[in-house]
């Protein structure tokens, strides 16, 4: 038996496992970042203040937390480290750092260790938005912003080394490379820099095999024209590739054979795909925790409104893979949880030993379909898919006197159900099929919205059996990277795994929530698509 | 100095006031009725359920209330009963009995005391819902309908009567009268049987001196043809008009002389427009409590749309005295206290001793207006005025992930306002000027809500300095009967009270509330004029 270690790097934690080639998962480990998230003070450096939408970490707790977890995996796992075949990773994106040419990061130098922008700009930093406006703006022009959705994000590489050529212009001078924190921490496993396909195309706007033009930079600022050529060039790997082998050095750190494959690194929400079995055209994999992201791969490229990335080989190479999500779920039913449920509800769950969240849900399952008379539109953090429209807010209509916490809850979690429709229609419209659902996160354990999803999707929902689907999906690279497997959905099919249609569609309750959907869409398009722009007006008095 | 006894009949009890002719309150007190509301037991018969919409009463215990009251608040008051010059009273509106012709009430027969429709079917008795749609189709031909918003509501007199002739015909045949409780109540203290003209106008659809036609009638039902001729038949008598003398031995029982003028009686809510000194055109009387009612006079006709009761002298005769309605306010804020508050704020408030209502106000009234980003219609128990539809529901826009319990009330409290803007907008554009809000009722104690309506109305907001202001228009009522004062206005300058223009509007508040009024109106027309009828689909699969 050939072990693989697979590493997920989340916002906050490296979390290791340790992966038979059959997919028994043998031992996992995580360790937090030391730093954290620096969106305060900059705790590495002189302490100052940090603006408000800043969002930076430190390289070097990449290494140090990746360094304990693979130790204590392998530990736990009882492997002999010769059995070990290769390693993966799967990173926060766009999650990028300036850096020197031999990859020292630029924080680590004294002159810069109290800038902010010498550190990694993590995936939610959001300093970069006017950039970012100015990004789309100019976009209009050509012929890819189509295939972000129209949309150029402020979490998108390109607007935040634009950032720090406008706000640090001496920092941007000094960095030799502005390098996805996916790809640094490779380089520093391998001692090669190279660009994975998928946070290149998906995070630095790399289509049909060409990253923007000098003139589209330059137009955004006459010093950024030059920017892929000096300061982000690098060969561009696919997925599942060997982007080089694992140094003397760094196997000392890992306690790993020196020499094994070293995988080309994955965006981790796309990581999860592999784990459960989702990388056929018409499996969507549908990651849902605090938002949700859909992925779904199709042979052809097809024009989908309000996709955020459309790229080939983003997943599965040969494969368009396309993404949508929505920028509020889970969060939208912590938040309804802490602020609009009365005491006597959380004294019950209490009592009974359960979250408020199982009480509200067993209570809104006994509900018909219908029966609270709300609708909801799941906007609490605006909507990415498929309006792409981060200033939109929440609606609910319908309350009456005798309206209760429960009778709300569940016109939540139909309204992320409705949001959900709404991407997959939308698909389906594009000529995006969409077969079955498999769904992986922290809402798998609300049978209730699975159900619903299942009814007003009117498709199967499989879900994930592994508790770690994104470093298991990590792993799957590492073993295609070192040969174990031919091909990404050959490892997928193997180690990967799901349990298959869980949830059946009822086609009762789909007319049913046929109904409310239908109400769903008209108060969609009419507060998002112009009918009355109240909630942009609203944003903007609320300031 | 001559004193006045005035009782006012609410829902539950009967409260006496005993007040000097020139204002002073001597005393007070009152009884609740021993059977309260029978609205799911008949427990003064043999104890059968009731239909979910029925609400009855029980005539005896308005004399026995009234009787332990006026005793009550004479001992207290100290006052000589020889000094008492008159009574009067004000009673909830359609509140109706049959009875037989000497006034002895049917249900106090042997066998009528189980039969449900024997009894009094109070105000807020829904039984007759059917028969008033009925009369609302047949009367789109009248010239009066529309003096009434266009719509005959259950809550009238003529269709709970027709209710009795077509669900207890055997109870309609035997009884010779059909009686306003008011209008009992008075005809057991003096022996004669009147009509108020403020009952008759608003709840029988008295309109140019006629009750609706025998062939309206008779278009209903052709049993139902000769009721104004056969059992509701009397003098209709002005407001401030003396409807007889005290009889000996009511005298005896209620501890007064025998021989007083007994006033004409008023409807409980109208009552509050005397104590307030709210009689002058331009003068509107809001009563603000769980649901928000607002009186106005003006010398001429106008035809108000969405008003549900324009009738001359039903105030003050010979004035138009027009009435509008919000059909939630304290209530929907107690819905959001009881249903949509989390516990740290209840914990707080118990903490410092105040109420949750009184915390959210407090952190309310530091927001900057706009702040909270959110929109909400007042709709939560339908709309009265001005879209007269019982089915609409509740709506509100603009939530984040950021919005808190303190938003969403302040939210509520600012709907609430508008909702009323939208009446007095109404009025004005209908010819109907208010040039001063005269508030009473419970929602006086919030301030914020108060300034709210002067700033979103632009008018300045006086407030009742009376406890009880009903029961003190009903002795204002007897001072004129009883030839103390020549007027209504004139009795109402001398005893009634308000503190005026205690809350100033606030120009530039104004200005910035008019953005959120121009969103509230948008939303209003779109939800409430055809816009988007989901509230009305969501209403019928709530079932």
């Amino acid at each position: 038996m050939r072990y693989l270690v697979g590493v997920d790097f989340g916002t906050l934690s490296a979390r290791a496992v340790v992966v038979g080639e059959d997919g028994t998962e043998a031992a996992t480990a995580a360790m937090d970042f030391p730093h954290a998230v620096m969106d305060k003070t900059l705790t590495a450096g002189d302490g100052r203040d940090l603006p408000p939408d800043f969002a930076l970490q430190v390289p070097s707790d990449y290494l140090v937390s990746m360094e304990h977890a693979v130790n204590q995996a392998m530990a736990e796992s009882g492997v002999d480290p010769k059995d070990v075949a290769g390693m993966g990773l799967d990173f926060t994106a766009s999650t990028i750092l300036p850096a020197r040419a031999d990859g020292t990061p630029l924080c680590e130098s004294e002159d810069f260790k109290d800038n902010p922008h010498a550190y990694v700009k993590l995936w939610k930093h959001h300093g970069a938005q006017e950039q970012a406006n100015r990004a789309t703006a100019l976009g209009a022009d050509t012929d890819w912003l189509a295939r972000y959705g129209g949309i150029i994000s402020s979490e998108l590489a390109i607007p935040k080394a634009l950032e720090t050529l406008e706000k640090a212009p001496e920092v941007y001078a000094e960095a030799d490379l502005f390098v996805e924190a996916l790809d640094w921490v490779i380089w520093q496993l391998t001692g090669n820099l190279t660009h994975s396909a998928a946070a290149a195309g998906y995070k630095a706007l790399m289509q049909d095999g060409s990253f923007p033009s000098p003139e589209y930079l330059g137009a955004l600022n006459p010093g950024f024209a030059n920017f892929v050529e000096e300061k982000y060039t690098a060969p561009t790997l696919q997925l599942g590739s060997c982007a080089g082998r694992l140094s003397e050095e760094m196997a000392e750190r890992l306690g790993l054979p020196a020499g094994i494959a070293v995988a080309t690194g994955v965006i981790d929400a796309h990581s999860t795909a592999y784990g459960i079995q989702a990388l056929e055209p018409g499996a969507l994999t549908a990651i849902m925790g605090t938002s949700n992201c859909f992925i779904v791969s199709d042979p052809d490229f097809h024009e989908v409104p309000g996709c955020f990335g459309a790229v080939l080989g983003g997943v599965v190479p040969g494969l368009w893979a396309y993404e949508c999500g929505q920028t509020g779920s889970g969060d939208i039913l912590a938040w309804f949880i802490n602020n609009c449920v009365p005491e006597r509800y959380s004294a019950l769950a209490k009592e009974r030993g359960i979250s408020v969240h199982q009480l509200l849900t067993e209570e809104a399952a006994k509900q018909r379909i219908g029966q609270h008379g709300l609708i909801a539109l799941d906007w609490h953090n605006g909507n990415r898919s498929i309006l792409n429209d981060s200033t939109l807010s929440g609606v609910m209509v319908g309350q009456t006197l005798k309206t209760t916490a429960v009778d709300m809850y569940r016109a939540l979690l139909e309204a992320i159900a409705f949001g959900m429709r709404v991407i997959i229609d939308n698909y389906a419209a594009s000529g995006v099929a969409v077969r079955e659902i498999v769904a992986a996160g922290g809402l798998l354990k609300n049978e209730l919205l699975m159900q619903i999803i299942a009814d007003v999707n009117q498709v199967p929902v499989s879900i994930s059996t592994s508790q770690q689907a994104p470093a298991l999906g990590a792993a799957i690279n590492a073993a295609v990277a070192a040969d174990v497997y031919p091909s990404l959905p050959a490892a997928s099919t193997a180690m990967g795994s799901k349990q298959p249609a869980v949830y059946h569609p009822n086609p009762e309750a789909g007319a049913q929530y046929q109904k409310l959907f239908d109400e769903y869409l008209e108060l969609h398009d009419h507060f998002g698509r112009g009918g009355n722009d109240v909630l942009h007006r609203l944003q903007k008095l609320r300031g």
